[in-house]
């Protein structure tokens, strides 16, 4: 019991003062630590790890280092601990917070803005201008889970209330952690202007955001809602989740066969999940004139761009990281109303000490996983005992 | 020098331990008492006051108490200072803070919302849903200065660095204090649409809020504005603004008259700043099928409304309070550049220490006053002596 | 076949020369007559009537004249043809027109605006500013089905394209008459911002156009949706379209009512369909700070509204007339995908001969009628003949 | 006076059945022929032109067809008229047209949509569905000036209302012919949000478009403003419209010398003018994390695009044609109201007959022109006999 005055807990919910978490040592090396289990302060709470999925920008971290590394040069970071993907029970209060109860179930949104910064007072906190800032002398508040701040893969983590998410009892734990996937996608049709009802959506790339662009797409009323990729498998499950056509690229040209589905014009929206090179290029000859595009992946290598195609059509292009604009909970809504079966994308789950198998089969696809979701083992045992 | 460690202090900008303010007694009674100088958190700074403009509504809370008191009910407020309208020089750095400098001169607006509610999360501090819940076991850090927490009316004061605006060398101490007074018409507009370059504009109410609202509408572009108001000389003071017609509502009836500057067919946009009985009615006349209306201002007695009106012909009504969306550093741009002399409406200047003259003047209108400012005396010699 | 060259007709659809047509008489009074079927000029169709829902609005038009009349003044209008919840069959295409084909079920939208104001340049055809000018020297291409120009009970009507909407062959022709009742609503929600999901949202009055709000709502995925009305077999209906929650106002206070079932603080849209005479204070009193308030309904008298609340808490209200921005075609959507079932409202048919019976229980509400739709005995004959 | 029944004229304003147009030839030829003047329409006018200021896009055209052909792969278009930035003097109204007079200089821009599909039903006109179908059996009612309909290098010439705007008597016609120039700066603020009062704005690229894109950004308040180009003269001239910075690329690292300008971060909003190879890479380096670029030109060939950097960084891009939006009206207002000096950048005139050689100062940019304008050297001599 090791919170401080101020902080609050519950007797049905003790904390110990240290707990098992994952770190990262060389790149590709992840190895059990001890951590002390970290302490709410004002507009936070102490979450209890419950579920975590694994999520293609963790390997990133992992192999790579975390993005702010990448981009800012910085050296790979040891005992940082990654994942970000996660839900869990709220074991502790910070002061004055009572927006959340213990023993509540969340699922969390990855950034806490700073909310002091310009892009924060204007409720942009996923492009806060404070990004990474979180220690010393510069500690503005801004928390990236997994990013910029220690993540889920371990027993406890704090979170500001800001990346909160309610998780209702119909709902399991993993599913719980596709909350912020569905989010993501969520954002994305936000950003292209949200009221989709009735326009023609086209999502390229089955991967997890992919698939649940469709389903999100489909929740908001879009019609065709069309998805690309080039798997059969996953554009059967794409069908699943509310696509009416998809479109194999091995198959037939994708800009010609979006437009035999959309009546020969092109379609109102493209979401890009695919990271594939000429997937920007693509998307631009899908969408017809004033058309929109969401670029919620990005190739590793900078593709050429028909910059003459966008400016002559009058196309916007939006590049999105994470899931602003409050979107995680319009997507939890439609989720807890079973607007669409998000776990038809969990493929595979693991005890949190088996993390490292869970990445191989997230990484190299083991069994055609999707979405690989690592669980705390007494969760839910203590859940029972809890109540 | 009481400033606890973290907070960064300058011995140019020397610190007492205790101050002079303004407090409230019984209603309508404000007497010099002694407080002791306030602290900056975490994103706070303090500020020593240099210049405070009177504001009607800093008259309300004198005579009635603060607004969420006649609101919720409560107890006159005895021992609170008011006064938002505040500019000064930062004079000492809350932990972390480097946004801004010890030195540098700043104005204020008025609301720092708690950054966590969903309004906040929205980019709309000023409707937080914490508002005034700064004490105690309930401190979820929403401030309103001079509203739920100590104002200006006094020698320091802290304040969220999400309140301050940087001030221009070239602009005194007196236009300094007006920021937040254009900063509201400019939220007004900008609710409105803010893109009112070449649209028509009516400001009902020559007022320091319809005054300055005439000189950002024109700022913006707009064409024509107009003036309505029962006052000469005000609306003389509007055309130096920027009004392109005024129309003294004594001599002839203001929707008929609007119609006829504007085509017969009513304008796009009303700022309603009058507080009139019928104003809403006659603002919904005025504006077009189709037109928008922003209310900053509300009659003491609910007036009967022509609901059906404003229905048939599509009319949107924007009641606001305070000056929300970062408008106050859009109205400081337009200030800095001189595109319009906010000055105009300043009429009165006094010492602190005749707070209660002041009062005077403001709430009598003694010579015509319209803006009347308290000065610390001893600012600019500080100043001076600092440089 | 009296159509001119350029229109584009099709043998299996003829067209007569004349047809029957309802028209008004003296208020209240309407008789079968003889007109000539129009003629589709550019970019218009011309449509069978295969079925017409009554309005409340039909009613006002039929016993006090059409709505510009009541507004302008103007004398009553004999001979005039209303009714605007029309579907039918499309048999003529005005010249260049491809949009649409011969033989294709529509459901039409009421407003065409002129295409050259400034509202309809913005899109905010509804609010066109050459309303009603449609005639002689000051034909500016405005129309309203039913409402400035010759409506939908009759055997034949001209739209222009932009008031079209397809109907999906699983729509019967009762539910499509519908549309345009969904569509109001929608277009409620869209000017409320639209991103409604996990927002929550009351709906007052269950009326056609609240009970549909309450679907759309839903379908848009926010929670909870509140219904508030006087009578228990309306509220259950709500229900059945997605109400999570219904209050009968006769039974307890709504604002205490809804507060309770919100968390205390109110909701974030109020959706205001009642027409009662407090409604819009007591929507006011329902939003949360910062809340919006759409009136698609108002009441017979200007009732006091307390404007200061309204401004105090910055809430926004925003008075709709018809189905703007495409709305129509969002609710379609929705429609098509059986989001939910609009024939639950539909009670009663009747043949076109028996208009003046359908009016009846419409305005009576026989046996607790909510939508009476009125059907062409042919059209259904005629089709299976066409196909 | 060949004008047919329903055409209003005026004896003041006589119109001959023919005229003298430069039309197109083979590519880069022009030559002057005779053609009949056009018949205005319903919600069309008759103008005379009396001013045309030759815009680099209509070198493209004379050079290389219009831009339609380009794109659609179409033979080049003999007997075409181009010229698109052209003012006048409206000699006669189609039927029904009263929004305008006979007498009254108004100047045009490009795009009257089609009024009928989804974009124009947005208010997104330059984005017209239709573009280019305006002949025979599929004449929608697209136009452009210039582009697929005759243009301005004549002697008369019809418009759709919807582009026309007014023009005051204290602007010269040379002035009223860059309006469109300063619009389309406008629309693309206007995309990137409008509201740039005290926003940091960057424009690259010292051409027409770059040159009052500056001005328009600095009327609107914005700050710092900062133009980057390779020549020092045209940098010059930007600061005289507005511009605090000016970076000449070829002597600093444009995007280094921004962030050292604007406090280390980046600016707010690019609008890119300059067709640079690099440009779009350099936009988003220059912009802050949720920053937004526009680009109103585009390089000859596909550029490297950096996608990774906009998608990490939540960069918004908006590729732009044209003014639409009603922005001419808006940069009229202030071109009106004299906030900027449009004329600056009006280097040279020529008469009508003389265009072949207007087109080499433009082409050759021979003595640094910029703006050319040809005018109709009649027509001052006519308005003084018509008044």
């Amino acid at each position: 019991m090791g919170m401080p005055a101020g902080v609050k807990t519950d007797r049905n919910y003790p904390i110990p003062e240290k707990m098992k978490a994952w770190v990262l040592g060389d790149p590709g090396e992840l190895r059990l630590a001890e951590k002390p289990v970290p302490v709410p302060k004002r507009a936070e709470v102490l979450v209890r790890i419950d579920a975590v999925a694994i999520c293609a920008t963790d390997l990133e971290i992992i192999y790579h280092g975390p993005p702010a590394q990448i981009e800012g040069g910085q050296p790979f970071n040891k005992n940082f601990t990654p994942g970000h993907e996660y839900m869990g029970t709220v074991v502790a209060l910070g002061p004055g917070v009572d927006e959340y109860k213990i023993g509540e179930r969340v699922t969390v949104e990855i950034h806490a803005g700073c909310g002091q910064c310009k892009r924060c007072r204007q409720g942009m906190y996923t492009s806060c201008h404070n990004y990474g800032k979180n220690y010393g002398d510069v500690d503005k508040g801004h928390r990236a889970n997994g990013f910029t701040t220690d993540g889920g893969f371990c027993e406890y983590q704090v979170n500001n209330i800001n990346t909160l998410i309610h998780v209702d009892d119909t709902m399991s734990d993993e599913e719980a952690t596709l909350v912020v996937t569905a989010g993501t996608a969520m954002y994305g049709l936000t950003e292209l202007g949200g009221l989709v009802a009735g326009e023609s959506v086209v999502v390229t790339g089955p991967g997890p955001i992919g698939l649940l662009g469709v389903a999100v797409a489909k929740a908001l009323g879009a019609q065709p809602v069309i998805l690309t990729g080039t798997r059969d498998n996953r554009l059967e499950m794409g069908k699943k989740l509310g696509a009416d056509h998809v479109v194999n690229v091995r198959n037939e040209d994708p800009v010609e066969a979006v437009k035999r589905l959309n009546g020969g014009i092109g379609v109102d929206y493209v979401l890009e999940c695919s990271a594939a090179a000429n997937a920007i290029n693509e998307a631009c000859q899908m969408v017809n004139r004033g058309g929109k595009v969401c670029l919620a992946a990005f190739p590793g290598e900078p593709p050429q761009v028909d910059v003459a195609h966008l400016v002559r059509n009058n196309i916007y292009v939006y590049g999105i990281r994470g899931e602003g604009k409050s979107a995680t909970h319009r997507a939890e809504a439609f989720m807890r109303q079973k607007r669409f079966d998000a776990t038809l994308i969990h493929t595979h789950t693991f005890e949190m000490d088996d993390l490292k198998e869970a990445i191989r089969y997230a990484k190299d696809r083991v069994e055609d996983a999707i979405k690989v979701v690592v669980k705390n083992p007494h969760s839910e045992a203590r859940r029972v005992a809890a109540e």
